[in-house]
């Protein structure tokens, strides 16, 4: 893994360095794929560089590239084994500053823009659950 | 410009084929760049990829580079020009069966989830406006 060690560790810094669990769904040298501990739907996914950058827009070509393969690859993966009709991508941006794309399994469009409840604890249980259909 | 032809053509790909007018932004061999006519926020643009395919986990490896790359040069070059903070990536996939991708330049969180006013009709001189801003 490659940061910047001048900057504080953002959560997912943290993830991916294991300090904190994470649901993984899929990993490769330079990205990591896992759920969104307040998931939208059914099978919320995030995607991000192993790099702590802030923002898509500053990502290295050869990082940007990688974090899109994953999307591909995770999105396709999500479709299938989620029988979904769509997977829908969000990047946003203005909470973590480290980038972190959205993958959302949906079956309306109310679906895509659905807002997480995050009130209360993640439903660990079911993340875990999830995490085992899912994982590459 | 491949696409089906035993598929009807997308209002999209009337717009590649210069059926339909648009305010163009970049276009490469792959791939084009225009302003979305119903934009939420200013300087809202869809990438598109040449080829008509409906959901974005369907392109070939090769179209979906493609797009992801335009993605990277558009999204960059909004940020840029139009001086915001953020530049949102959507992708939703629930109206026009063919591919887009909504680049959208915003200031807060509620900029990017805005939701477009389709009453109406497009207000074509302020889109020709900004497509003279961010023409490449």
């Amino acid at each position: 893994m490659t940061y910047n060690r001048t900057m504080q560790d953002s959560i997912f810094t943290k993830i991916i360095k294991g300090e904190i669990p994470c649901q993984k769904i899929y990993e490769d040298e330079k990205t990591l794929a896992f759920l969104d501990i307040y998931p939208t739907q059914p099978g919320h996914t995030l995607v991000i560089p192993k790099t702590q950058v802030e923002f898509l827009w500053d990502l290295s070509d050869e990082d940007y590239q990688a974090v899109m393969d994953t999307v591909k690859k995770v999105g396709r993966h999500l479709r299938e084994v989620l029988n979904v009709p769509y997977v829908g991508v969000k990047v946003i941006g203005t909470d973590v500053p480290h980038v972190h794309v959205h993958l959302v399994p949906f079956h309306t469009a109310a679906g895509y823009y659905a807002q997480p409840d995050t009130n209360g604890e993640p439903d660990i249980a079911a993340l875990d659950a999830m995490a085992k259909t899912l994982a590459f």
